[in-house]
């Protein structure tokens, strides 16, 4: 009943028309020759994975879930043959370094991999779902001994990867991790040395399955010296089997019941002195960490991408099914009958139109963030470099929390498209709601988003990152002011970026004592950010749209659906974004203690 | 991990102190009778019953479910015994009428039972959940034979009662029924008369199970010569054991696999030729539903009230418990410490603060429509029980849509608090998320809701019983701000008349010939109401607070922490509703068609 069929052409519209990426790639040493039937090929071929191979498996997957024993996790039937299919395929390397056995493609075809992958089925996705942040980590901190070792493997995802933080005292708070690293035998500690992990970890995706021989787990731990607090995080590689092939002390004690991406073996891991080797310099783990965590974000912002296109896709084909009651508006040449498909009324039509203008506006945020993720670390300017990768840095937590809270929120109001079915499994729509739910919490809950985004990357810099953004931004209000039509989406734009700037002065501004004051704003300030995203988005796919002299994507929706989603975007869903920005400008609201219980 | 402890000091507070129910009492013959002392002592007793007996069945029941088999349906452990000491403790019967083996007590006390059930065990509660309208239904167009038989079994929850609407192609629209009646014996159908039914129905809450020998089936179905459409639907009483004790043919064919509500038996059921009789005219089904109904949507506003409980005081907890990273801001004689309880952080004291909000206001709203209700039903004057009446016919829709949506949404939003803990089934809240969701649905969409408000509620009587409460509820405003420290409240209260008045004002102008302008509408009519509606209870609350000489229950909340609750309220929580008035009157907003896939 639930299907899922990557939406190419949309995609394909987005990225290489709207976007035009091919244009950036040709900029590029590396990407240059990327042209955009290259890419298109890519997309098509990922489509294929996903609709064809991996979504049969998503329903089954939830159903039965892992299993767990002393002897390992076994996962859903099924997901071990898709994830030989997905490592024969070439998958997990595409955007990895020719050197090491990656396809060299562009971080922004991964994004549209793993969207697509998380539309099929996300249980199943967060299994090479930390391959490339371990293939970075690798790359940048490990010795030469241990890349020699590891990336090839983590590259082509022969080998599955996790990254082990959490500890039941530590979860947000990763200062309190309590996991030992002992050096071997009196020496330094150093990047590379080795030495003996000691610990609980919980909440660890991938911790323990049937899908790969060998599991690299990347540890955050603490060497015995080591002050306390996040500066004494060191971060290790523990192999699940050892190079000689010994099975490492690492055991998986359990797994976790959970709401949803039950296909997804969470696990509860101990490490009883299991061998392993630093990477990275001592007490800089969460640095190196962060590198992991920095691009995991993206692809869970992604995740919100695919999950709003699954549920859009299967809400508007159900919509056009069902028929219940006749429609107060029916099409002039609709036969007549005692009852109409739902989608001709009114409150479907709104939920439709809700998740296609959701979907429009976060998928071309987030191809445009994952294009300048590839400017950060390509480009031959090293000023635009920099300046992508300011831009990067900013927009990464509002597209984690902004996405993943619109993800589930839309699969959760989509649900109502379909009734009493809608709360039964068969249907489908109830399981999105439940697996969509993890993606505003992992990763950085969504309120740890919004303080990184105003502690760090609004406030240290004066502003003057969001100041460029905003910059690069208006250029798609004047262009979208210049056409016939495009008057409603400069205005809409422009007023977004209005109380974003008017925002950013107020956060700036002297506190007065009051060191509590941006934290307080900051849920507000994401939610405000995240819709003058939007509102560019809108602004630009109409933009496109409007241009009588441009090419479409051929297969993509005609022209005047792109529009009716963007308009419909900035009439219904932009006023929204008043709310937050009225309460950034109320800054004496009341939030007393809250009492005990 | 999940606990419930009913709060009935502050049920009693709102009930008793704030909305001061005794004296709606006094006037009404029949409860004149009834003190606040007692009625204390009858929220105490369901208190009792909900936390001590109720509440440890939630998580069990979620995990174990029911069990289908040919023979029957088997409910998880402990909910017979459960159901038991509730019919043992007469709680069944507490708003029948005394001749009919009833409590005579007001709907407003039942409406708190149920608050308090669903807060405890939402699955469980579906079972009793219907009897109420089932016992209205036969007092009310029962024959006195079946009367007789049936009254006194239902009223005690000796046997328990369903509800047959739904079937695979009739869910919103109820026309589409195909369920057969056919008279016995060449007779004309007549009230009482006998009838044999045949068809399917689905969505059957309750329809087999363990609990009770016998169950009472209310069936909608159609008469051989009955018109199409709901004005041909008749209804009738289809008993699980006949009265000379012989199996009747309605057989329970499956039951759902459902996102929640696991312990509640959603049964597939199918009538071969079952014997039944006539409740109510023939082809006047419907009209004799909708009593049923009526009563069961107030019910489900409880609910949404019994999750925003839930939810607020396991949050609050949980939010004490936990400590992670030290506060911005923290208590003066706070020790010092590595890490502060999450309570103390601005996110989570906005979630805390914005939970004990909605549920105070929504709490509060809920038991003025059931004091209503009670006045509709019982006040001595015709033409006040005619004014009550039109007031619970008005805001039933709202209080059903608005309370479950946020009911739900609370949930959702409570689960951040967990981190990832609140993914976990351990913890209760993913189980409150999954339970929830079911109350948008169930009894009229949400949607629906909205449609019966503005075309059968508002519009009919050009906008007058909306005026009469709206009347009602500025009185209110005027006494909070003669209070010192009132005036926010009261302006608040009074912008959101204002803009109620505005939008009413809008819908009941000429359409000029869009046929569906109001639908369009009527979503955010229905939201803009309930924001309206909060207000008025948060100035309510706040007035009662701010008054020195007015006692406070003993054991609830210090008046601070009402008056905190109350002006988050309408500092962070009543912007929203600008967002739907503002809907409203942008009228022309497209709505375009949807393109179908």
């Amino acid at each position: 009943m639930w299907t899922y069929q990557a939406p190419v052409a949309d995609i394909a519209h987005l990225m290489l028309r709207v976007l035009d990426a091919p244009a950036s790639w040709a900029r590029m040493p590396g990407f240059d020759a990327l042209d955009a039937d290259t890419a298109r090929g890519v997309l098509e071929a990922a489509g294929q994975f996903a609709s064809d191979v991996l979504a049969p498996t998503n329903a089954p997957g939830d159903l039965a879930g892992c299993t767990w024993s002393p002897g390992g996790v076994r996962t859903p039937p099924g997901f071990a043959q898709a994830y030989r299919a997905f490592v024969d395929g070439g998958w997990p390397a595409l955007a990895c370094a020719p050197e090491a056995g990656g396809q060299g493609l562009p971080q922004a075809l991964n994004a549209v991999l793993y969207e697509m992958l998380t539309s099929a089925n996300h249980a199943w996705m967060m299994y090479p779902g930390l391959l490339h942040g371990a293939y970075e980590v690798l790359l940048h901190h490990g010795t030469p001994e241990l890349r020699e070792r590891y990336l090839e493997p983590v590259a082509t995802g022969r080998w599955l990867a996790t990254m082990n933080l959490t500890e039941p005292q530590a979860g947000s708070d990763l200062g309190l991790v309590r996991t030992r690293a002992d050096t071997v035998g009196g020496a330094a500690a150093a990047n590379g040395g080795a030495v003996r992990v000691t610990g609980q970890k919980i909440f660890i995706s991938g911790g323990e399955h049937d899908l790969t021989d060998n599991i690299v787990h990347l540890v955050l731990c603490r060497l015995a010296d080591a002050p306390p607090g996040t500066r004494g995080l060191s971060l290790a590689i523990v192999p699940k089997l050892l190079p000689d092939g010994r099975r490492n002390a690492v055991h998986c004690d359990g797994i976790e019941k959970k709401m949803g991406i039950k296909g997804s073996a969470t696990c509860q891991m101990r490490f009883d002195a299991a061998e392993g080797w630093l990477v990275g310099e001592p007490n800089r783990g969460l640095a190196a960490m962060f590198l992991m965590m920095n691009s995991a974000r993206l692809q869970v912002a992604m995740q919100g991408v695919g999950h709003l296109e699954a549920a859009t896709q299967n809400a508007h084909r159900y919509a056009h099914e069902r028929v219940q009651m006749r429609a107060a508006r029916r099409p002039a040449d609709a036969p007549p009958s005692a009852a109409d498909p739902i989608a001709w009324h009114p409150a479907m039509r709104r939920t439709l139109h809700m998740l296609r203008a959701r979907t429009d506006g976060c998928r071309l945020v987030a191809y445009r963030v994952a294009l300048l993720l590839d400017e950060a670390g390509h480009h031959p300017d090293a000023a635009q470099r920099a300046s992508a990768g300011a831009a990067v840095a900013f927009l990464t937590p509002v597209a984690k929390a902004f996405f993943t809270d619109l993800g589930h929120r839309s699969a959760d109001e989509a649900l109502q498209v379909w009734g009493g079915y809608g709360f039964v499994h068969d249907y489908g729509i109830e399981q999105a709601v439940r697996d969509s739910r993890i993606a505003p919490i992992y990763e950085g809950t969504n309120e740890i988003q919004a303080v990184d985004l105003v502690m760090r990357k609004l406030l240290p810099d004066g502003g003057r990152a969001a100041a460029a953004l905003r910059d690069a931004l208006a250029a798609d209000a004047d262009a979208c002011a210049a056409l016939p039509q495009g008057a409603p989406f400069a205005r809409a734009l422009r007023g977004q970026l209005d109380a974003w700037a008017a925002a950013d002065a107020a956060l700036l501004a002297p506190a007065g004592g009051d060191a509590e004051w941006p934290l307080r704003a900051a849920d507000d300030y994401l939610a405000g950010v995240g819709h003058a995203l939007l509102a560019w988005a809108w602004a630009r796919i109409a933009a496109f749209a409007l241009q009588p002299q441009a090419a479409a994507e051929p297969g993509t929706r005609p022209a005047a659906q792109w529009l009716d989603a963007a308009r419909f975007g900035v009439q219904w869903l932009l006023p929204q974004a008043a709310v937050h920005w009225a309460r950034i400008g109320q800054r004496d609201a009341a939030l007393p203690e809250v009492a005990a219980p």
